[in-house]
């Protein structure tokens, strides 16, 4: 890219900076204002790996910015800050920069978060955008990934496998909107594809997930694997019962025509980017009542046992899948 | 990548992240302690656009690192913790990653960094590094490129136009060698190559910029682009004397080849990852002793005048070069 079109871009992105501590974008660093913990997350999208080429450009900058609050959100933290590195391919029409620029703008306003700087740089390759949130913890501690202990309950927020439903749908088997109801697959397609795209990380219970999780993360990898991730870390078992998964209408629809082969496939296929917490038995009702006094949907889904390993557990007790490799773009976080 | 090699590149991560606050990289976050303001930047480098595809991989470990560490250092900040994304190509041996890890380990440890987190992907396309740094203000205020002050001085740090000479030997001008006194071709072109390949922010020299400087910004676009940006900012106009411009052997050599054509060029060409700073008249004596002290090499290069842009002017007062575009990969900071 050319000198001008540098400057076109930081004339895109600075109104969205009005932090004080942004500085306006024109400076090398942003300044921000902390006492006690920050709690400090990045994560990258690459076009071909995490988002489709052809997907809304709008929806690749909410996306990156999503995945990150993702992240803070399971920690029950919320974000005070983000940068946001934009790595544009030659070959892209500068002009999509624009469109970039409003979609992160309405994800800003909509979660409340402040731009503070970022780095914008040319490639030969695909589209990549690198985010780095900053957020400040809601409760007295992070919960980790390492503080599950035996006798704890497993819960989920949201509904979980649509985002890969929504991916297969545009890419590998179209075929597979042949296991929706024939008068619902248009809308079922829509539904789907809008939850790959636009993550939608449950930030409203992020001081509820502060105040019960004992352990948590978020399911970027597939609810199995990240899972395997805490059960991992805490020298526990985790047991997920595959019928207390929750799923939306087309999920459901997908179990209904694949089985538990469909099950196994949507708690091991990632990019739900929804919060996976364990806690104390005795704060069942608390949470419950919280998630309905905030309106967002969580699920008991399983027990967290002496032992290692994750075991997807079906009606009758037998174990659906051994392994929990989830489908990996990624490292640790 | 599959889920094995995720698993590999951690193992070899996990190790540097000796800091409580990096959780040993099995989480999805850091927590980071603070307390008043933190200074964040964001750079990313990419293959064939900050480094070369066959550049010693951990000298890009380590550019990755210092190009950030040379925004704070020009801030009068000290990296309290850095973010590392890896962006690894399905075409790199995966087998260059522990080389990688250990080059980042090596500066880690050079520039007493804690290693806090990151994110690993692969991609189709280039290598690229995503790396955010916080740092921790070494002084009362953190200057700004916008606080340069007409009748201040232009002070640079190091000596500038050897990354220019060095990327252009390895590229497209070899011939550029021809300028070099002919005994010396190879030492010059190592030398100059490593200043292209390894920047050395003057990161000892940032608590004296906290101290003393008005306005500062990092060299990465060039001496006279990053000077016109803190023109811009602060609405004065900036003075260089050419002939003042601190330059190496190699960079006399080429000057002498080119004369006031090289000296533009070396004054324009971008990625010296050196700190400029204004700072009032009366500070002289102080930054010439702070320096002589600490054994960085700082050189008086103008002065801040009332009006707009940048002049770099000849020995004759002439001015040598009206613009001061620079080779900018990169948007505001």
């Amino acid at each position: 890219m050319s000198a001008d079109e540098f400057d076109t871009i930081r004339d895109l992105f600075a109104p969205l900076a009005t932090d004080a501590g942004a500085r306006g974008l024109i400076d090398d660093v942003a300044v921000l204002e902390a006492q006690g913990e920050i709690v400090v997350t990045t994560d990258a999208i690459v076009e071909g790996v995490h988002f489709l080429a052809d997907d809304p450009i709008d929806t690749v900058a909410k996306k990156a910015l999503r995945v990150n609050l993702s992240d803070l959100t399971a920690k029950g933290a919320t974000c005070v800050g983000a940068l946001v590195t934009l790595i544009w391919p030659d070959s892209r029409p500068a002009s999509q920069i624009a469109d970039f620029a409003r979609g992160l703008g309405e994800d800003l306003k909509l979660y409340n978060v402040p731009l503070l700087g970022g780095d914008t740089t040319s490639t030969p390759g695909p589209l990549t955008v690198s985010v780095t949130a900053l957020g400040k913890p809601l409760g007295a501690r992070v919960p980790s990934r390492a503080d599950a202990q035996a006798g704890d309950q497993v819960w989920i927020t949201g509904e979980i496998g649509d985002a890969w439903l929504g991916v297969m749908s545009l890419t590998e088997t179209p075929a597979i909107l042949g296991a929706m109801p024939s008068d619902q697959v248009d809308a079922f397609a829509a539904f789907v594809r809008a939850r790959y795209r636009l993550p939608a990380p449950p930030t409203a219970f992020a001081e509820a997930i502060a105040r019960f999780a004992r352990a948590s993360a978020d399911v970027s990898d597939g609810l199995c694997a990240d899972a395997a991730n805490i059960a991992r870390a805490s020298r526990v078992a985790i047991r997920i019962d595959a019928e207390a998964l929750p799923l939306s209408a087309p999920g459901h629809a997908y179990v209904s025509q694949y089985g538990n082969d469909g099950l196994v496939r949507l708690a091991t296929a990632g990019d739900d980017y929804q919060a996976l917490f364990t806690a104390a038995p005795e704060r069942r009702g608390e949470i419950m009542s919280e998630a309905k006094r905030l309106g967002v949907a969580v699920a008991l889904i399983g027990d967290v046992e002496t032992g290692a390993g994750v075991r997807l557990v079906g009606a009758g007790g037998g174990e659906l899948t051994a392994g929990a490799s989830g489908h990996r773009h990624r490292l640790g976080r």
